[in-house]
């Protein structure tokens, strides 16, 4: 029997609507690409965005289209957030580290049909643009159109400020259902192609009212958080969501990612969270510790992406008094899944047993459901010793890719992570190893198998194998392992030589190996797992040897 | 276009799994109608609910079917709450104050095919039985069915625990919609018989989620919430739902409503969120004050049901630094809906100021749309002033009633909610009075809740009731009548004098009578209905005496 409610849809727009109903003053603070600080609030930022709907609405940008970003985090990002969603179209965030080519391949597999850019990346858009003949125009954000860069791009150009100014700053949002989708975003977590993860409405109101609950970021109208997460990776984790549902103030970096920057932000905006992988609070306590620094008003640092190693959760509860709060997630999770928040019953523990803890994954949050399975799927028990592929589920949690066939990720109702758990009996859950080979460096995935695929077009490369291995700075970087052809000589200079401009530069094997045979399996596939093992402490102890 | 989303539902029980997986050890602590205390964990209470499905499925309860509930809030009803909408079935929750006549009608209505009863209310459920040929069987929340009122029942008896006791204690939950009926309250909210809400799964969960958020409840691991209101009304304003979703422990107060009963649990459990009407925490606060007593561990007292007074207010912050959080809501509602917690910046405000903030229902939370309109139905502007009456919208908001039409309740997408309200800039809102008890004085609108308050404030005014009766040029005039306090004097000069000046001039009352008593509902409020209809007449009449 069903009941009698009201068929109320749970929309994106909402959540910005909310924060300007409950919290029209509140801040957004963003470091512009222009260089300096721009700040307004909920409430100019929704009026602003009625304004950019009005403008979509002139491009006639129809319900379900495409509309990508190359854009680092700022308020008119976080305007296109809202805007681009709340009228049916799907916002397209695309990874601006890419080359040109992947780039235009991902935009193209999306039928991206427009594309908003941030001026400093003018020529990359141009390149781009250059390969996606149907694209119906770009939209430089940025106060004119006068970019040199863009000088030759065919499609019809504007400038994002004229292009919304004399818009109303009231709209009337369409009553979209709540499965429509609203958000796409490319992952290479796997291996070969990117794939797409397209969300729902529903999906992100869920998970940005779990991200705003005491178990994963516990915002509050008093949090003052700046995401260090790119808005063009997996949502920015859901902070543009989050924080106007909280009434939190959102501090947005553009894109100063060094520890001036970061500590400058923190500083005078008095950040109290921050959200970001380990490599960009290592590159914040680098900048600390070296010019005698401190950061008082930060209290938590939420980190994911990568696993949360002893030594920094130490460090910056030692030396800042600052709680590192792990988390996990990936693209196809919303992504937020787990975390250790600083509950009471955890910080009455011994200090030791609680750090163990915050090297943890953390424990699922509600709506998500985990489990681990082994090799022929049979669930494994939560006993913090028997590992086995991670299983998630729940109402953010993607069910396939776009327009993509994947039977091995999504299985039975479940997506298969292809990361290798355990799970303790409290919950709390900790990735023991990657069932995928792909490497990820700084928060961000180098596709091992590309760089394979181009070491294989060198006339004297037998096999090839890219592994990544423990980088004290990047969490992983690539070990390039070479087996030459019969006869042939081979060596480092060569293939360096032969991957540059092949390869985005911080793809570059750390290493490169040349070796006589590589470990395979019955069905001769690579043994990376192996491999990865023996070579694990390869780059540490090489720098070491220095 | 529709996301790739996994299609995950909203479901109640799932709240219950979330707690047991997070906190398993979490305590909920009942006072039993036994009149002992009963503690066991989250994790002993999913078992039970486990065992008490397959005791369920053992009756044959088919999905859909509607099972009442003349209880006290204890453990047993809680288990009831999960177990009966996890099977797919309909709990039904009624209100064992009421007459048994009025019980066996609504369970007619309801159509309610098995009733759950406190071994207190036997002999009530004997006449209501009597009076239910097709009801299928009684069981009896105890550990035996010896109960002597229960020897004449005709159905089938069973008691609670003997019926659960052999049953597995896990369970496999079918696969519900969570738009699938879970909970039905009977509402007694407007004239007439009393309607139905039918609430779904998917409501509820939202529901929870918005109260255990900090707009609402604010429910966190560390919180120790006491629902001093029944879980036969409202749903204990989804405190069983909300509870274990934040991880709470739960502390029930079985059927002891007293100041010492509630002083015992207080301080024994180490409470520090209430959560009643505002009578409850009068009662409260007498036996304090009576005992000389404190409450050291109780930080908030949410209260609802009625508006907050400011004398109760003040007297909570300044006696017992208790923060006394005002909650709106109606049972068409979820039924919270608004609120007003300690956020840092009302904390913040000068203390008349923030007392003032206390005595209004508080700000819609996420989820909840709100306006106000007049007459006509146009929508009025949120300036503090102008009144019209209250609408609401949203996912945990009835969109009917149960089998009952009523157009002029769900107007336009919108609950009418028979309140009138005003609405501050900061989204504040005030309930200024009921719609149906008004009064239109030449066409503009006298608030008698507003007159009522007030003479609440004199120290000889036990009790007061602000009617509008026929009035030959007026249409509509107040009528004041007063219920002196024991031992106190009072005439009508004393009283208009107490009211000049804090009252407009029109909203005098156009005469004041002083009562020994007046009619009230069996939940305690005042019957103005028979008032009105008793004293229509009365300006007129005594005008012609003149
Ligand atoms: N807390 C964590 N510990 C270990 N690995 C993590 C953690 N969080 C994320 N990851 C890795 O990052 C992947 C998701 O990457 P992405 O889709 O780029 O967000 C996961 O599948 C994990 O391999």
């Amino acid at each position: 029997m069903a009941a009698a409610m009201q068929p109320s849809q749970l929309l994106i727009i909402d959540l910005l609507r909310h924060g300007v109903r409950r919290h029209p003053q509140q801040e957004v603070v963003s470091r512009r690409i222009e260089g300096d600080i721009h700040r307004y609030t909920y409430q100019d930022c929704y009026a602003r965005t009625c304004q950019l709907a009005h403008a979509l609405d002139e491009l006639q940008i129809k319900p379900g289209e495409r509309v990508a970003t190359l854009a680092w985090n700022t308020y008119r990002h976080l305007e296109l957030y809202y805007a681009v969603s709340g009228i049916g179209a799907v916002l397209h965030t695309v990874n601006p580290r890419l080359l040109a080519e992947q780039i235009a391949w991902i935009m193209q597999d999306a039928d991206a049909q427009w594309l908003f850019v941030d001026a400093c990346f003018a020529e990359l858009a141009n390149a781009v643009v250059a390969q996606l003949p149907n694209l119906k125009g770009v939209v430089v954000l940025a106060e004119s159109k006068q970019q040199p860069a863009l000088a030759e791009v065919a499609t019809p150009l504007y400038a994002y400020e004229p292009f919304i100014a004399d818009q109303p700053t009231t709209y009337t949002w369409p009553a979209l259902h709540e499965d429509t989708a609203a958000l796409l975003c490319y992952t290479s977590g796997t291996t070969g192609h990117p794939k797409g993860v397209l969300s729902s409405h529903r999906a992100m109101v869920l998970h940005a009212q779990a991200t705003a609950s005491a178990e994963l970021l516990d915002l509050r109208a008093n949090t003052v958080l700046m995401p260090m997460v790119a808005m063009y990776h997996a949502g920015a984790w859901g902070a543009p969501y989050a924080a106007p549902l909280a009434g939190a103030k959102l501090v947005l970096p553009g894109s100063g990612m060094s520890g001036a920057d970061m500590h400058e932000l923190i500083t005078k905006e008095h950040v109290n969270v921050g959200l970001g992988v380990p490599t960009i609070w290592l590159t914040l306590h680098n900048h600390l510790s070296e010019k005698s620094l401190n950061v008082p008003s930060l209290e938590r640092v939420c980190v994911g992406g990568a696993a949360s190693p002893l030594g920094l959760v130490k460090t910056f509860d030692q030396q800042y008094d600052v709680y590192w709060q792990p988390i996990w997630g990936m693209t196809e999770t919303g992504p937020l899944a787990c975390s250790a928040p600083p509950e009471p019953s955890l910080m009455a523990l011994p200090t030791e047993q609680r750090y163990r803890i915050q090297t943890t994954a953390g424990r699922a949050c509600f709506g998500v459901d985990m489990q681990i399975v082994n090799a022929d799927g049979e669930p494994q028990p939560h006993d913090g010793e028997t590992s086995g592929e991670l299983r998630v589920r729940g109402p953010w949690i993607a069910s396939s890719y776009f327009q993509r066939d994947d039977p091995d990720t999504f299985a039975e109702g479940w997506l298969a992570t292809g990361d290798i758990a355990v799970i303790d009996a409290q919950g709390y859950m900790k990735v023991v190893d990657r069932k995928k080979d792909v490497i990820k460096s700084g928060g961000e995935w180098i596709s091992s198998l590309d760089i394979e695929n181009i070491c294989s077009q060198h006339p004297a490369v037998n096999e090839s194998c890219v592994i990544g291995v423990k980088h004290p700075k990047w969490d992983e970087r690539p070990l390039l392992l070479v087996v030459p052809n019969k006869g042939h000589q081979l060596d480092k200079a060569t293939l360096y030589e032969f991957l540059q401009g092949k390869i985005a530069k911080w793809w570059m094997p750390d290493d490169i190996l040349i070796v006589t045979e590589l470990p395979h399996t019955g069905t001769g596939k690579l043994v990376k797992n192996e491999l990865r093992k023996h070579y694990q402490n390869y780059l540490i102890e090489s720098q070491d040897a220095n």
